[in-house]
This record gives C-alpha cells, structure tokens and sequence, in this order.
C-alpha cells in the first residue's frame, strides 16, 4: 500500500476489508444518508464533508476511492473522476453512534475542493487565513 | 491564549471574532442546523461531529466554549458541562457551501467521546484498532 507519497507519485486503490456486522453498524438519516468526513492521510487535515448512502458506502470500502451521493444531483459520484482529484482510501472510520464517517485517504492532485484549494474549509471566522490559528479578539 | 497544554493544565476560553458576513455565510438545513466536526488542535484528530444552529454557533464564538444543539433531546448542550470533558474552541472554520463548521479545540479531560474513548471514531471497518491504519484485505 502506498501512503504519503511524495507530489507527483501514482497512488493505489487498495479495497477495505468489512463485515456484515461492521455496515449493520451504520444508520442512515430520513433521507439514507449518512456524513462523512474527509482527512488526510498525511498530515490530518480536514479536506471535506459529504453524504454518502449505503450503495455508495460499500462501492467506496470496495474500490478503495471516495463515492459519494449528490443531493443536488441525485446521483452517486466518485471525487476526482473529472478533475482527477481524487481520493484513495486508506481506513474508513465510524463513531460511536454509527451515523457519522470518517474516511482517511490519500489526496491526489491539487486538493479536495472545487474552488482549487487544497481543503473546503478554507474560511475561518475573523478572517483568518487557509493556515491560521485563531489569534483571539 | 493557551495551546498544547499538558494533561492537568486549566484551557482558557476565548471568544473568536467575527462578523456578520461570514454569519451570513453559513446556510443550515431543513431543520435550521449546520454540521460541526470537531478536530484537536494538538494532533489533528477528529474527536467528533455534532449539530449546531444559528444560536449555538453564535453562543461557541461568544463564549470559547463549544454549544451544540441536541435533535433528540431537542436542546442546547455545552460540552463538557457534565462530564467535564470541556472543548475550548482555538478557531472556527466553515467549508465552501458553508453547509459544514469545523471546529479546532482543546479538549479537556478524558476526550470527547460519552463511551470514555478520546474520539467517538474509535471504531473502524476491518476490525482495526483505535489508531491503526488499515492493512488492506
């Protein structure tokens, strides 16, 4: 399995193990979504949040990338396929109430959000940079 | 401000600034909530995910201290307010829909999760251990 590659490196799509046990774990919303959240490998960063369904859940622990469900599109998508951001998953995490994820991945490319930047969580209040830590008022 | 303190040292809350753009930045679902993920400014770890609206957001920038909004017992809860396990909040960070906070925190205490875990995603597919990476199938 290839983690922390330097820039430039081709990562694998490395499949999850998983149990029957492990998905009955797992409770979807009103809608048969459940959250997952998106961090890097390599350093911990947050890069994203997104929904995903069952169908895209285990197509996600089978490929070995990041599958998700567009609300808006009502459709599944797989993060990277046309921007060639993409993501391999490297574990695949749930708390304690089994309704939200966690996905650990290798982040190819550029970075995990549309606008270019590396994370989608690129704002803070106080109108801190990409990188700052809260200064106080 | 008080960052990286050692187990016993007594955090300081601190409010976070901000303004009414980025409040008006930040759009909430159906039922008037936003996602809150919840990540440890020491190492980067995830500790947990949790739902705020409007007044809670508000309340965990005024106040340092992270407030979320609970849908089953349909009320505020400070956390950490019972069990001790205190979030002081070092920076509040929301993602390019606005539709997800991310919120940096020292945790005071055991951790953040009521099953006594540091992280309430202590659990991964795979069977893996509390900090493994996956090994693959």
């Amino acid at each position: 399995m290839t983690t922390s590659a330097p820039s430039g490196t081709e990562f694998a799509a490395t499949p999850i193990p998983y149990s029957a046990e492990e998905l009955a774990a797992i409770t979807y919303n009103s809608d048969g979504l459940v959250g997952a959240i998106v961090q890097d490998v390599t350093d911990g960063a947050v890069l994203m949040f997104a929904w995903m369904n069952a169908e895209s859940l285990t197509k996600t622990l089978k490929s070995g990338r990041t599958w998700f469900w567009s609300r808006s599109r009502q459709e599944y998508w797989c993060k990277g396929e046309t921007s060639g951001d993409r993501q391999y998953v490297r574990s695949v995490r749930y708390d304690c109430d089994g309704d939200c994820l966690l996905v650990i991945v290798d982040q190819e490319g550029a970075g995990a959000c549309h606008t270019g930047s590396r994370t989608c969580f690129y704002r803070a209040f106080g109108g801190e940079s990409e990188s700052a830590e809260s200064t106080g008022p």
